[in-house]
């Protein structure tokens, strides 16, 4: 177990406090001296990076080119720092007003959420995103990113660091948790670790989390999507999105595991199923492949009898992610939005869009399957809570 | 451990399956069997709970009277229930409505929370709220009462579920959970028991909960809340509020526990301590009271030099929960408002009015002070969840 040189809970609890209390400029101008001070370290940013190359000799060819910073993409981190500083500023807005038949007058405002987790592989990049999108909601964070990227992430957080204090804004709004696999378990065992933990990276994290952490997580716990093509069902539309939901990034929680193709659509489920060889994929059929998340080139196939027999096919094999109809009928649509649970539901457009980038939302930390809080794409309104404010001239209650 | 005959969670995710796709209109229709049915039956619910009765022969008399159904308080539970049946309908409202530059459609709908779970005392007043409540925001409930009202509750769920059936809806939507505290530990142990559980009832209750349950439970964790007179308050405004907030309800979570006096108004905190006396409140002071949520007519009394010395008071023994300033100086109440970290911030107003029914939310079912989902009372809106409807033409992700 390492040990942890201070509490960062406790830093990050009062720094989270101060930000609380700070105007949407001050917030801005701490990004903004974030970017600025990423540019100007670029050379030890390199440099740290180099160190934790060396240290990744070994390892699979793609976790090494995700864990490369080259100066274009030290410039790329800044750029994205600037901007989730260009997005609107969430806190503050007023929710409800409302004014009592006694004259109390009643709103309720959105408020930064606190202290945030976040725990992640070996992407540096994650480091100056999750920093940036939870200062920008008014929050302090807890970075907890992977070994492998140790000297990389101790360059970017001394950076924004000291950028965030030279901003004047408390340097322990950022605070890394340097912890292995056993320390981290026993961080997130405290309920008051932090106020949400968020997740990014492979299932491997997720599922440690969710088994493990009492603080509340936010987290996509599975993606097991369906493409259902309908009886009356586009072909071209049809094999369009059945494809891309399927191969476009087949590795990720919201492309596409399951084909369901309605009986009287069987000779377009022919079609889709020749164009999803031709583009590399993998069929699989029965109990097992159902219920099976490939994340890779492979897919199971299903004809059912009716929109009724998918419907229950998705509830039953779903993970209430992202989940596809592709028909031209509406009330066969209708149906499908209205009776499936999931954080997105589609008609006749891929699973892949369930992203905060894709949903207009600027900029995303993660995607949750959680009912509560926030369901779907964890952006900047879900970094945050409420409060509400009561205003009156003496009231009492009766 | 009482052996649980059925599966609650099982048999209520089925129902909720129904509900989340039950009309308004039906939802409605099954409220107003129910309140029907209980006036129908109110001859064999008095029945029940003259059996309870005998049961609770040595509790407290206010434990009996909290437990008694007379005819008026039968009567009442119907007329709570088409209250909850009039509110509007929270399940279908547009959260968010978007077209995106290709012309994918994005809509954030509200739809149903799934199953929730109640955990309760012996008021078999409860049993029905609960279940209002849950059902017209299309969602199962599992109800675990008090074994003092066991035959109470039990004839409650009997006409609920009768109720609920015979207007064309699952019956299954209302579970009765009949555990000891042994049998709900297992219970709430199962993340996946239900989607939330809420208790409403004693501190003891909810702590239990926030120990053991591995399902997300909305409470209000502590109410440890704080009257602050400014230098700059009405005289006459303080005495009131300091007063109701401390007497009306000593025994609930939005009463104040600790009245804080800025030096420069120390007359006036006299005149505030002599006034509590006389409404029969001992003071208490030192570091213990400041931790202490008495419950009772007991309250802290601490004089600070400054708003801030205040602001740094409540952050260090506030709950979260409700917390107010008596000022005249709108500048000190704008720093209050936003410095302190509560569910609800009052200016000039009792901390009594942290209620769903007293906020115009119609009606409640607990209060949270959670970060996450709802914080402050929990109404039909917060037992709702969020869904994302995408349609497209076609649309693939490039």
């Amino acid at each position: 177990v390492t040990i942890v040189a201070h509490d960062p809970s406790r830093a990050a609890r009062a720094a989270a406090r101060t930000l609380a209390a700070a105007s949407s400029e001050a917030r801005n101008a701490a990004l903004a001296a974030i970017a600025a001070a990423v540019e100007a370290a670029s050379g030890e940013i390199a440099a740290a990076n180099a160190r934790d190359l060396e240290g990744a000799a070994g390892e699979r060819p793609a976790i090494v080119d995700r864990l490369t910073l080259t100066p274009e993409r030290i410039a790329g981190l800044a750029a994205g720092v600037r901007a989730v500083a260009a997005l609107p500023d969430p806190i503050g807005e007023v929710l409800m007003r409302r004014t009592r038949p006694d004259g109390l007058r009643i709103t309720k405002l959105r408020v930064p959420l606190g202290v945030v987790a976040v725990v992640y592989e070996a992407r540096p990049n994650v480091t100056t995103d999750a920093a940036a999108l939870t200062l920008k909601a008014g929050n302090a964070c807890i970075l907890r990113g992977s070994r492998l990227a140790a000297h990389t992430n101790r360059a970017l957080v001394d950076v924004t660091r000291e950028a965030v204090a030279a901003a004047g804004l408390p340097a322990d709004a950022v605070q890394e948790l340097v912890a292995d696999h056993a320390a981290l378990r026993e961080f997130v065992s405290h309920p008051d670790a932090a106020d949400v933990v968020i997740p990014r990276g492979g299932e491997a994290l997720k599922h440690f989390l969710l088994e493990h952490s009492r603080v509340p997580v936010l987290a996509a716990a599975g993606g097991n999507n369906h493409v259902f093509v309908d009886a009356a069902a586009d072909p071209a539309k049809a094999v369009a999105i059945a494809v891309n939901a399927k191969v476009q990034r087949p590795g990720v929680c919201n492309a596409a595991e399951t084909l369901l193709v309605h009986r009287d659509a069987a000779a377009l489920g022919e079609a889709i199923c020749a164009a999803l060889r031709e583009a590399g994929v993998e069929l699989a059929e029965g109990e097992q492949a159902d219920a099976t998340e490939f994340l890779d080139l492979k897919m199971a196939v299903r004809e059912v009898g009716s929109l009724d027999e998918a419907l229950e096919h998705i509830a039953r094999h779903g993970t209430g992610h992202s989940e596809a109809i592709v028909t031209e009928d509406a009330e066969a649509a209708a149906r499908f939005v209205n009776e499936v649970d999931a954080a997105a539901v589609y008609v006749n457009a891929s699973t892949r869009f369930t992203d905060g980038g894709e949903f207009g939302m600027g900029a995303e930390i993660g995607i949750s399957t959680n009912r509560l809080h926030a369901r779907g794409p964890v952006g900047l309104e879900e970094l945050t809570t409420t409060k509400y404010v009561v205003r009156g001239d003496g009231h009492i209650r009766r």
